[in-house]
């Protein structure tokens, strides 16, 4: 049976469920941020998702790339790259960041895991990317 | 046409062409890591693949993971963990980075990007590396 790691919870809001993955906001303002974790029993490898899973998560990676961006666009902060990875080194359970970026954010050109803090969203900013990324997850 | 980015021929080796990417082996002995770059004229997000090619990449992907464990393996360090990204922040051609991680390894439990310098492989250790990803590749 699939449980969300507790780490998640802490970390990211929900945004919907997909046909294959739980998408999530990651609680951090300095980017727009989807996380997506296969709501599978035990995967931590893509290998351990069956191919039709693997498909599933294809299309649900360019949904949460137009998640990002849609939340980057009503934040007044156009996407200008998307990354994505799929690392797990600290929290094993499979998930998948996709995060839009942009020359000017904190991070940039380096990746965005491990770098600093996150700022939390102010309350109006939040309500804007939940409703923006929900639309964009389509 | 496909022209790969020179960046790549300067960071990498070449291992293989694959049905979709070319695959090659990035030239840093601290990790076993191979890059992956679709073979289309252009390309910098998953989105501007065709459906068909999308699902290619990540059969490629799941070669490539094979290819980094073998690879690990064969230099004596047994991948624990594949880490799976496409930043794009610094070359811009689409790629995917499938990179073997352990817990002893230099950048655990942080990504691997823009993390300290490469170290050049010894050339024995660098023959073993490549003859281990081609096989794992194939």
């Amino acid at each position: 049976m699939f449980a969300l790691d507790p780490a998640f919870a802490a970390t990211s809001q929900f945004l919907a469920d997909l046909p294959l993955c739980q998408a999530r906001l990651q609680l951090d303002a300095r980017y727009p941020w989807i996380v997506l974790i296969p709501r599978v029993a035990v995967a931590r490898e893509l290998e351990d998702l069956s191919e039709a899973d693997r498909a599933r998560l294809m299309d649900e990676i360019l949904a949460a790339g137009r998640a990002a961006r849609a939340a980057g666009t009503a934040l007044g902060r156009p996407v200008e790259k998307l990354n994505v990875g799929a690392l797990g080194n600290v929290t094993p359970q499979l998930h998948v960041h996709v995060v839009g970026r942009r020359a000017d954010d904190p991070a940039w050109p380096g990746p965005v895991w491990g770098q600093g803090e996150a700022r939390p969203y102010a309350p109006e900013a939040l309500e804007l990317a939940l409703g923006a990324a929900r639309a964009g997850l389509g």
